[in-house]
């Protein structure tokens, strides 16, 4: 499979690069920069690959199988997607341009009319969980954001069973690589170091969409997210505190078993044993979802909590599970 | 005034050795340690203070005014606290062997009756925000626990106004500090490093005893927490952020008034502007509790957050605005 | 003592604010940032303190006593002297422009000639360890820079012995904070973090001309330092390891004695007892330099290593002491 | 290949695993725990490998090709060894028990007679980049320490073209892995988070032993080491500082040019361009050992930099890599 990377030198981008020259069926065979075009890799970043560095105008998308779009969000990535999907080429995009379905609930969030509207609405939301047939057969696939996999995993299949009362928490924790390689007073090494950080709190964030358009869907019925993410002082990993409120006669064994079932074929989920919770080392450097499930009274209140390393599981190490499903590879190939 | 510190050498016994020596009317007269009894201060940690460390067996608790102990919770401490108030010395406390009023509450929570239930009836709960008359006449000042007096600062202000309707859900986060100084894997470096770990999910942390306690009192009706506390990589700071539905009609300027009127004359609480959030950098090495107000949605859903250090307002600085009380002083001395 | 300050919106500005808010005889009149004139200081740092930001242009030289400059090195910093000096106020300079004597020493380093070379052979170098009767007298105080304060108090002793052979090796660690407040993508949270990187490396970083200088001048002879400094994951606090040859046939307690003669009365130089070396835990938070002197081999080589905050004794609480010493106040007011 | 696993529950043991798992030849068939035997690997770390752990008397030495001996230093190692030798399967051992050649510099160092002479003087040090002959035909392979492995590599060329001096400065810096899973105050989080701290510093540490052994066989006579270790409030990752002066007249070019042309074949050594030194992010969670050379002045000083994974090559990716040439397998299998 050949493989064209634009926006190679953010922290998604690297990260994909590092999985894929793992890949026994990948090669890559552009990778696009706009600071570093005519440089390598290694001038980028302290790594020891020298893949070479070119302009995005200098890459041929048709010399490619499938793009992984790795731009910032907007008009960019929209254009380079029309001109990949042009070429006949597939796209992953990692940006947060073709994740809503639809263009009055993009407007609504984004403020502005999308762009390709006729992308928007043939673009698979690229959750593996839940459409990997869809995404099988997709010309474009949306990569999820990194908070809304691990919410989704967490609450899907408590959503699909009907057993969510409309309302959820979700206290989230992500480590600093996902506020991106950009500078910025706030992932300045003195101002996040030993600090703990609020940020985005409330109803605004556009992740909320994301997990409101999937969990509503799997429910049948809209579901309200209260969502206040972090800023750890780790550089990768999420966790996300999903609070909750089930059936009070609901049994713990009823919940663990709506879990095992739902992921039981999932190579990329791990339900961890009752009484455990995960943290981020469960899931670090891997493209796991780690999830615990946790009773906190006899009135029906339980945490779920989820485990993911948001450059992998939520960023790169999803897109290249993606990507295997695409082109017919078992899914977890070069992701172990 | 003259003090005697009972377990000096675990990290709220050094932190209050450390502002008791800029705090203008304090004298040490003596501090105990089971570890290092013969050596000095400077032996068990790396700080420049050679104040020696004597058993507490060696200790005259007749020739302090005031105790302070830093004991690990039990036996040890009443027996303690009982000979120190037979001699006429005042004590605060650090466990959290007096924080509970009622005997039977107690023996709920910790499974076994109290040893000195005629102490538990005589402590007052050392939050001065809450009973600085009482702690004035003290003979025995329970110091609150670090998360409830986040928790409790947070929440007051609408619990006795009555807003909150039955149940809140706190997701707290803390610093190692927190953990003590005793070895364990979860405090072991390469463990806790690049990490973030939940644990004591649900209605068993014995702080949850404490916040109920004071916000079912506040309130004039039992509140019901759900609290989840996380380790952060961080050495010290506490966030915790409360979730709670106040009446949909609520504006938010008076739950702002509710607050700026509570805490108008409390020097260690300060309220943060609307819009802004706390974080750790805004409470730590300092005794404030730093609190933030968000209102998450137009339903009624409120998250408050307050950030203190574990070590400070949460344990020995408090300890110290208590002793300022307790002895006439005013009650910012030595705590700036 | 009326303070103003230039530049308080860097991290040694604002180190020395909260150290001059506990000093006893020192009143800030003015405080300028060019970034946050017209706000607080705690819209600039998670802190809870309100002084007004003035623009510099705003704040009147003569309404202080003395003027901290905690400018960018270059132009400004020397304009400034001379406008707060014309006042007839004194200034302490935390810049690296006054610090050389001798204009072409300046001008080799700087490879430039020297803004205001009058300035520059009235200034004091701000070492109370071995200027203080000087600094008592200055109206122009050059505050030390941070690793050369750590490199001469770990090895003035010798040099004043007459015991270095020539030639000495200085492996030094700083925290991130030396590396300032302005954005760069060594100090991007995730490229510092879990990283440590040697920079500057060789005979060419500024602060090698103070230590040359002043070591130097201590010897009597000219003395060659070999200088690699690091970049360590935390936010303060420098180790510097300074690897000496000393005469092999002198014994290790003539060694230990020269320095305890020499630092007997330094209420901010400590050594550590034989055996023991600092860690930045020795020294963070107060402006203690820290010394441990360590005979490696039979050969006579040794290692002095010293520990200091870069922040403190490294910079703003040094300026401090500065000040005490100029003002004729205890030196160590307002410091412990 | 069958492996067998004894100590598979210390830091480098459950890398070791991490590392097999993607090892395509590699099949582990037992590994073994003392604190968890009859658990699961998943008991003992948070990852998701469920790898059953047996005590050592469980095991079956006869059942594995080769064994990997992550067990402290002293005898179990040696009897073990012994026993595995015995059925006839190879043994790659991370103990320093056999890494010094000779029985008196043994017991000079570890100051007790060697236990097993014999196997003593069979071992191969497992340094492919010196050995790798040897290597391929030995039963029993020492793998290198983690200070060693980077100091050798670092130092190797200049010994071999007898260009060192007979005295070099290691100032060396470890990541807390390297101390090891057993708890101590020293790797407590609190006290080295935000810390860095000196220890062993002197001719005492006994990797010195190893590094001397093999640089003065390099070098054709003695070279005396002196060595700083330090510890790095990181997880993984060693960067060690080799200060050497080479002959004054000795061009750049031709210094540079020794380390291309030794290490040209060598996959795992890289060398950084002029101008660049390494950082631990170079290294870190691969088998390189990543390589700097500075000219720091005109008088012939240098220093020779290298970063290493303390847990890869410098303990279970080396063992790996010694796994490799031992059973002809290409020497970068599994590795990349």
């Amino acid at each position: 499979m050949r493989i064209g990377i634009y926006g190679a030198t953010g922290y998604t981008g690297v990260e994909l690069i590092r999985w894929l020259r793992r890949h026994p069926q990948a090669e890559i065979v552009f990778a696009t920069s706009r600071t570093y075009a005519g440089q390598r890799l290694s001038d980028a970043f302290a790594v020891a690959d020298d893949l070479p560095l070119v302009d995005a105008s200098a890459a041929d998308p048709a010399s490619c199988d499938v793009a992984f779009l790795c731009l910032p969000h907007g008009e960019t990535t929209i254009r380079t997607a029309q001109e990949v999907l042009a070429t006949g080429a597939r796209v992953v995009d990692l940006s947060n341009d073709f994740r809503l379905r639809d263009v009055e609930h993009y407007a609504t969030w984004f403020k502005h009319p999308h762009g390709a509207p006729e992308l928007l609405a043939e673009a698979v939301y690229g959750l593996p969980e839940l459409y990997r047939e869809q995404i099988a057969k997709a010309r474009l696939v949306a990569n999820p954001g990194c908070y809304p996999t691990s919410v989704l995993l967490a609450l899907l299949p408590l959503a699909e069973a009907g057993l969510l009362d409309g309302q959820v928490i979700v206290d989230a924790k992500s480590g600093v690589s996902g506020a991106g390689r950009s500078l910025s007073l706030k992932t300045h090494y003195v101002e996040a170091n030993e600090n703990f950080a609020p940020y985005n709190v409330g109803h605004s964030h556009r992740h909320i969409a994301e997990m409101e358009q999937e969990l509503g869907r799997a429910a049948g019925a809209p579901l309200h997210v209260i969502f206040a993410p972090h800023l750890l002082p780790v550089s990768r990993g999420i966790l996300s505190s999903c609070y909750v409120r089930l059936p009070r006669d609901l049994a713990p064994d009823a919940v663990r078993k709506i879990y095992t079932e739902r992921y039981a074929q999932e190579p990329f989920v791990r339900l961890l044993a009752a009484g455990q919770l995960p943290t981020l080392a469960h899931s670090v450097h891997s493209n796991l979802c780690v999830l615990g499930l946790q009773q906190v009274d006899d009135r029906g209140n339980w945490v779920i909590m989820a485990s993911e390393d948001n450059l992998v599981k939520g960023a790169s190490g999803q897109a290249i599970q993606n990507m295997n499903i695409m082109f017919g590879l078992p899914e977890t190939t070069g992701l172990q």
